[in-house]
């Protein structure tokens, strides 16, 4: 019930990583092999992956790759080099992605596993361990978070929702956090149907979260990021869920840029607004979204479109990749511990505490 | 002062009108060359010509082709026959696109010279005069909408603008309405930089004002329309200016799609949101943005970015041209009869009456 993908995001057989290569998609599935954790960084930095929980998992198997790379391509059996090796294999892939808390919180917790044990044979054992549990574990969660969605939303209704960039299967180990909010709804047979932005300038939307939803046969419509409101104030729209890429203990989340202005027109128009994400999320060591460090990717990215210019190189544009929804704009965050509500900053460390 | 672009938007030679291709700039600057009403009509549904002042001279100039036309191909000296050939092309070139009003207060202008004369040749004369009366306006109204601009802002602060579509010279017969203020404030050097929303589906912001603000030597950026709401969370729009296809006597203004959510972002950042268009887009019979009708265009044009395809032609999206902006988010109408403040269903009217 959980598998739901005829696509893989990743496969892993505890020698490679295969990546679907996110930038091809839906017009071809190819996947890209990672042998080593410098190509597993590169494929996050690239966006052959992404997505806050699929770079998650992806990193904490990066790591397990550099102690397969170490066992592979020495003899020397010193503990304290084989851990240096893989403390340089963290630092080099967390520096892959600043916003997404995932990948820190991933690759803290491989880094945790070098306590435990003793010997290379066994650490690298616990790694490859360590990283396979937190796939599986990805999936549950998301799945989790899908159920508990359900406690929200009336059962005689169908819903219009919208949702923005991908948040879904393939930002994930499977299943999807935001996508995995409407998988879960339409499986009650409460999905109208799903307006699709389609987030410029990477196409996400248009791109990932549109094959996914064709894939699963519930009905949607891709529209222009700048359509959102228009559809708002037609009534079109019953409800947002979009996934985070962190969340502040107050509340405010990172999400991918566009996300707090449909935000703002959320609240404008009185229609609630969800984020659905994994507990893991939430960055208590981020006070509020102000400290959150928002990525700037390449202007390359902004004056093309899949390869296509639309803007001479001459021309100056700025590329932000996440914004900051401000908690006071947020209805509630449902994560697989329950769904939280305003005030977070209390009711976020309660549901921590709690568990 | 008024002539500013080094190509012009139409060029008139009393026998074919020449309309820049804007959708191939700002890659190639070739002209679509119209020498009946109907290419003319082609040519504004097209998309050759666009932007709402622009349209309503070009369709005047199509009805001047129209008279053209009946006197080369016609013996036939029969007024009445004549008249007949001439509203049918009002009619044709009427049917080209529904939201902008200007189209139709042209057509309207040059319908009425068809009483006013009792002879083929005369009349033929008088359209053309009357097309070319309302072309040089048009500068002249544009120009006169960014000297009134000057009222509204403080001489010692350098503004970020931000404007959203093309409102320039491109969307005129030159100068341009909302980058007509832009220019107008730029020539006081009270400009510090604009942010250019791109504006899908066809991208007139990134191609088409950005390539106009680069020829004036206007600092910019171009940003995906996404991004608007961060960067004014960061403080990086001073003031937001855009045109306007239609203006309801409530204030309510259809604009590109788009427009609406910048208007809500404008107003949750407390942003003054001027809307600069000639008084002749006030379209009295026009109680409130409801009643504007919406263009929903081709799906294809969403489906694909300059001619590259982003989605599978199974995917199924909408299309909206247009939105409408309410009243309540304008900060006020910039026009070539003055500066129109809120409540603008009074002042738009006292507008009117005292001219």
């Amino acid at each position: 019930m959980v598998e739901n993908s005829n696509v893989k995001t990743l496969i892993w057989d505890r020698k490679t990583l295969k990546l679907i290569d996110q930038r091809k998609l839906p017009f071809q599935k190819v996947y890209v092999e990672c042998s080593t954790f410098e190509q597993v960084g590169a494929a996050i930095k690239d966006m052959v992956v992404r997505g806050a929980p699929a770079i998650g998992v992806t990193a904490a198997y990066g790591v397990a790759l550099a102690a397969l790379q170490y066992n592979n391509n020495n003899d020397n059996t010193d503990i304290s080099d084989f851990k240096n090796y893989i403390n340089k294999s963290i630092q080099f892939l967390s520096s892959s992605r600043p916003t997404a808390v995932n990948l820190f919180w991933a690759l803290d917790r491989v880094k945790n596993v070098l306590e435990k044990h003793n010997s290379i044979s066994a650490l690298t054992e616990a790694l490859i361990l360590e990283a396979e549990k937190i796939e599986k574990e990805d999936v549950q969660i998301n799945y989790k978070i899908g159920q508990n969605a359900l406690k929200i939303f009336k059962k005689e209704k169908k819903l219009k929702i919208l949702t923005h960039c991908n948040a879904g299967a393939l930002a994930t180990a499977g299943y999807g956090t935001a996508l995995g909010v409407i998988r879960s709804l339409n499986s009650m047979g409460l999905v109208e149907k799903v307006l699709v932005d389609e987030t410029r300038p990477y196409l996400q939307g248009a791109r990932l979260t549109a094959w996914e939803l064709e894939q699963e046969k519930i009905p949607y419509f891709v529209i222009t990021d700048n359509m959102a409101g228009y559809f708002m104030s037609k009534g079109e729209v019953d409800v947002v869920v979009v996934g985070a890429d962190r969340i502040a203990s107050n509340g405010d989340a990172a999400n991918k840029i566009g996300t707090f202005s449909i935000s703002v027109l959320a609240k404008y128009h009185k229609i609630n607004f969800y984020i659905a994400a994994p507990f893991s999320t939430v960055d208590f060591n981020t006070k509020s979204g102000k400290d959150i460090q928002i990525e700037q990717r390449p202007e390359e990215e902004v004056r093309q479109v899949l390869g296509k210019k639309i803007m001479p190189d001459y021309m100056p544009v700025l590329n932000p990749s996440f914004d900051v929804t401000p908690a006071k704009n947020i209805t509630s965050i449902i994560t697989e511990k329950g769904v939280v509500y305003p005030p977070f900053k209390k009711n976020l460390l309660n549901t921590f505490n709690s568990l």
